[in-house]
């Protein structure tokens, strides 16, 4: 089955715009995968009612993942993924004096039956958001495990040629 | 102004029946306090639907207070703040492996503008709860005041009396 | 009933005078909500008696509520539940290396029969602490809960403002 | 497209065969929504050669999803995730004198390119991770999207069950 | 200078009479090296009067130091400290969920100004307490220290022991 | 008794001679108060032997009280009281990147029968270190008790000072 | 080069002989693999002049590494690399309410220039402690690389087994 | 028996190689002990083939030890003693929001049978893991023990230099 480029297929919400510097790695990881998305705000607490249209407008459309990145006692994750049974991917920002740590435990422990697929805490977590979407789609377009396959080979490249310089700097004499 | 008897002022919500064990001493305390509440179950999670119409039956019961009492990613307290302007009082439960201390922070750690008034883990909390909504509701009820006050005194009595079974464990020779 | 706005029905103390960077926040959001309040310092390790002449104060003028910020062994809200039954709302400053989880757990962990409404650290706490003191007086106040709907409303629509920016970040080509 | 039931499409994975109590949660989640999986146990120490193994045959037998519960020090999910390109949900067990915060952190903290999908720790985390398996295979197989919506709706009307057995607990005479 | 046994020098309080299961470590710890002591309850919060009256007779009867063990938001070390110039030793006590950790940071963590010194959580640190209270007072009272130098010879004589019934367990055939 | 100016009375150790920049606080506060004093450097782990020569220098010479600072596993302050039965004040240290969590942890979780009584984290556990000492020294010389008595009185004064400050910034028009 | 199997080459030394339950695992674990050690018991704090004695013994009989266990404020391994360029293995075990974590920092975070080989928490850790051991061991001795080698083969074995059982529990009708 | 000068006896092996600046101090250490090592870059997660082929190249060229520096869910140590038989020490480096606490966890915490010896968060841990590799050759090649054993007592000079600037910065007049 084929990707149809021009519709988004992800959902990307984040809590606050100020969570755009961690929350724009998943923006840019799905577009350097030419997987078409949508991007916008909405606050669990703030603008309930927004998530559940924004939820709708989802399923209506036809997306597959929403990826979620909020702070502190992150519930935007959870309140998500309360609202459909579309793979919630959730990553905890650190936003508030505690490093993250609350916006981790508020995201991962979710109850037994609403599983919200956690990620690590900034930018490698809304990095890996994007991937991990990606090997959802995977699943339907087999196009996309190609270029996750070729995006792994380069991360194993690049890591071997880093390696290369360390190397070089320490030398038996 | 009076308190009518037969109409709940307290909303008294839990995310799960098993946490009735804990819960049960916000309600007991109201109770001996003769404050009039309602208490049911609903999950953030689970029913979110269900959440939005305890609320606005008790807004339109005229309601005064909301206790929630939740564990884990306790997102319970703050999606019922989501949707209110009334007080919301929040219980972190012990009911995962971390020891509530992931509860404690999804309740606690709320962004600014939407407040929980988070008391204690577990049964010291759930107690709080109820008096914390003692002590709200006398601002427009003084005979609660009253009440509330002789409960303290009792308290101090209490106190003194355990000190002085405690003194004559140990007495100088 | 009406509030009368030339007697402070808030008091809003802090352990030190190096927390009103911080607790300002509580002060210019009661401010906004027209909540008249009095403002200052007692500590609760260096100035007990303090404690108890300001709460005598606060109800022989009839003050409804009491806001309290403190860091590291914060016992500051503790102290003041203590000696009265007006709600005590406590807010965990960030005052020490270990990030405000010293406070935090300072200010909640309350024993039964004596409840402090703690909310988050820093910030966003003391912002929250003024909402919801006004959250208590509108039980008493009906024009304090239209101005809450109204606050609450406005944050709402900035949300919706805000996705409008991000959503055009991003477009589909 | 159908899921031919035949052939195994998730496989779950778990360090110990002492972590059978609790990640059969996992397995009899599938089996209730009739999605044929394989549940094996490996160790990402103990058997790495094994792990490479069984991701080959999950991959050339076209699996679509890997489960993986482990505790203490997890290296399990990553050590899969470091493997393929498939999604890779990692459960956190609470095996260590850390009630499961290790195994959490281990599990979720994992680097930018190696995504793991990071559930509850625990029970909750074990059934979990089935249902999010089944909600990416709905992807593919509309027919568990609707087997998804009905264990939803049954959720929801389960606790509404309950609440309505607790609200008879507490009647206003 | 000559201790007088008939009159208590050191003052122990604990936060309820449920401490005394841990606290009574202090208590015999002292009985065992003469030092009279007196022992009660008084908590911060439930009856802060008492606290002041107990330090007041503290002071009034000559004691030299105060021992103080309590639970949770435990403020009653600090709260004894923030009266008195004597030396005040806090004990944190494991009397909620979070294993004392609570109770350690609100004893310890205390500004500049007002020192509680704090010992281990526990049994450990209310024994500890006391020996400390008796290396206080052996400034003053020189046969208190000859006392704690047997002691800790005692200590040393019983590891000894111990060591040569554990390395008689294992022996090179 | 009276206090000889010309002998220290106090002996003050730190790991590392880059911990004065905190446990200056402590030497300065002990001069303010008129109390000698020995500052030194010695590491538990680096020169055993020299904290046992420093002890014995301190016991020969009469020293009364010792003070330890040291960060990371911190066991200087308990390897100080393993070799004395004089009383021995530790300050934890923020010295890596655990903020002075684990230093606390290693200066406060002794063993029974070795107490150490353990400071706030950083600089106001450095200055009460000072203040806790001299609590202990005025046991046995009363002018001490006198010079903390108006410290502590200065203290009050000056936070009613601040308090004026912050009072005057909000007033209601 | 052949190991004597008369000399112990290894020291195991526990801080309590409380803590033999769990180290037993070490000495059990060196006895499987014929690596002769002597087991005792000393405390950092209780004994500090036995662990010198103990050392100057190690090494005079040419020992070759030593491992240590203890729990709280876990000096004893640091104590013991204090006064050793032997390489020391600490095992930090679960003896307080903070469940080995306080155990755990204290023994790993050791400052620049004494390092401390830290172990899991608790029963693995011991089991590992032995395990390094031999691994240290075998650069000098090669028959033990052997035996480590065959006890790595039979871990995997046994891993093996138990999947099989597991596989067979759920199988595909 | 002496060590060859020309060939490595130690591999050093990050993550990253942003993670120099922190390795380079166990780089640097083994340079003045004059003990040969190989340094490069690989991952558990992007290169896991690699770990293999240059554990394979440690054992075929004779290496003796493996220091592995990594950050957040740092599976590098773990990874690489499932591997082999050689002696692993892992260094956790403070790589992420959770100051390095993540690190600790994922490589201390291995379960029973693949121990990997672990060293302090950040630059001491580095640094001695050197030494620590240095203890371990230092069985086999006795001229490195002599070295250690200088490095010693240098340590123990230089603090008691520290020691005589410290104690000359405050004196009694």
């Amino acid at each position: 089955m084929e990707l149809n480029y021009q519709t988004p297929v992800v959902l990307i919400i984040m809590g606050s715009d100020s969570d755009l510097t961690i929350m724009s790695e998943a923006a840019e990881s799905l577009k350097s995968l030419n997987i078409p998305f949508k991007i916008t705000v909405a606050s669990a607490h703030r603008t309930p009612q927004r998530i559940q249209e924004l939820i709708e407008e989802a399923e209506d459309t036809d997306m597959h993942v929403i990826i979620s990145g909020a702070g502190a006692a992150a519930h935007l994750a959870g309140a998500v993924a309360a609202h459909t049974t579309l793979p919630v991917i959730g990553v905890p920002l650190d936003a508030s004096p505690l490093s993250g740590f609350d916006a981790l435990l508020s995201t991962v422990q979710m109850p037994a039956g609403i599983p919200v697929a956690t990620m690590a805490i900034g930018k490698a977590g809304a990095k890996n958001a994007a991937i991990f979407a990606a090997q959802i789609l995977a699943i339907k377009y087999p196009s996309i495990r190609e270029q996750l396959k070729t995006v792994k080979s380069q991360m194993t490249e690049s890591v071997i040629e880093k390696a290369k310089k360390v190397e070089s700097l320490y030398t038996i004499v």
